[in-house]
């Protein structure tokens, strides 16, 4: 008997399923990635996203972002990447590296329609997030489908880490048409 | 009645109490935060890493690992950390840049002797972290002070975003020596 955990293709199958799971269950912890961009300034940048689609098939994943926010600026000067999970549950640590494209204006309207209202608020603060205010409620939730973007994260790379009694660690690459390779844990 | 999220000093206090947690309690989220930095090819690259001190009138952090790790070399190319915490049980992300020093040699062995046995398994795995290996199981772990490091953070940015009912979100920055800003969430 052979657990998930101890061939590439089980590894690989967990990224995916994972990355899935995210997507459906709201409460899973592969719902909130950390995203990770290089600065303009060249500092590395970490925040929380949500996962919105996951295509194994096309090994693409979708974010949607306000087109006002940092990582825009950050995703303009470097288009490229890093998105982490950590599930405790699988002990299972997932790490992506993704070409990003931002994609906004008229044709994200059909998308923006299918938001629901409380998903909206996320896209359009004014001012923009992250400006500086003079009180903490100084600001005002506009939703606006003119500051919605979608970020299009085309993976180019996948490093696995199975922490169970024994570590065992992988990558993938897109570069060998996502066949996996061992690595030292 | 004001609660610890609505003022900037109650958010400061709060960001250090959960840093502080992580350190003394071992299944708590700030115990493991992601940790990016930007690798020599200039690609976003996330983590998780264990926090190991967090020392708030210093306004640094230490953080253990292995010398031959890719981080090691990605700190050495570019001397810079981003710090994630996403705090489900307070809806609080905490987002952190440092300036980080590399540690290593024997100026450590103290602190290396202090370390219980089943923990220094996590250095000296050969080949090292990263490396191609045949199989799954082709590493040895060897503990040895030789390949342990410790990373200083010396914290030049806080941002910290609580997502109650409302959103507020606020920076302390060394360069103001940690004043607070209310920001646009």
């Amino acid at each position: 008997m052979t657990d998930w955990f101890e061939t590439l293709d089980g590894l690989h199958a967990a990224v995916w399923g994972t990355l899935s799971r995210g997507v459906t269950d709201a409460s899973h912890v592969a719902r909130r990635p950390t995203f990770a961009t290089v600065s303009p300034g060249n500092w590395p940048e970490a925040r929380t996203v949500v996962l919105r689609s996951a295509d194994r098939a096309g090994a693409a994943l979708t974010i949607h972002t306000d087109l006002y926010s940092d990582k825009i600026a950050s995703l303009r000067s470097s288009p490229r990447a890093a998105l982490h999970i950590w599930d405790a549950e699988q002990v299972l640590q997932i790490r992506l590296q993704a070409d990003v494209t931002i994609q906004s204006g008229p044709g994200l309207l059909p998308l923006w329609d299918s938001i629901p209202d409380h998903a909206q608020q996320s896209y359009g603060a004014r001012p923009p997030p992250g400006r500086p205010i003079a009180q903490a409620l100084d600001y005002a939730k506009r939703p606006d489908p003119a500051t919605f973007a979608v970020l299009h994260c085309d993976l180019a790379y996948i490093d696995v880490v199975h922490l169970g009694a024994i570590h065992r660690r992988a990558s993938f690459s897109r570069d060998r048409h996502w066949g996996g390779q061992w690595l030292s844990p």
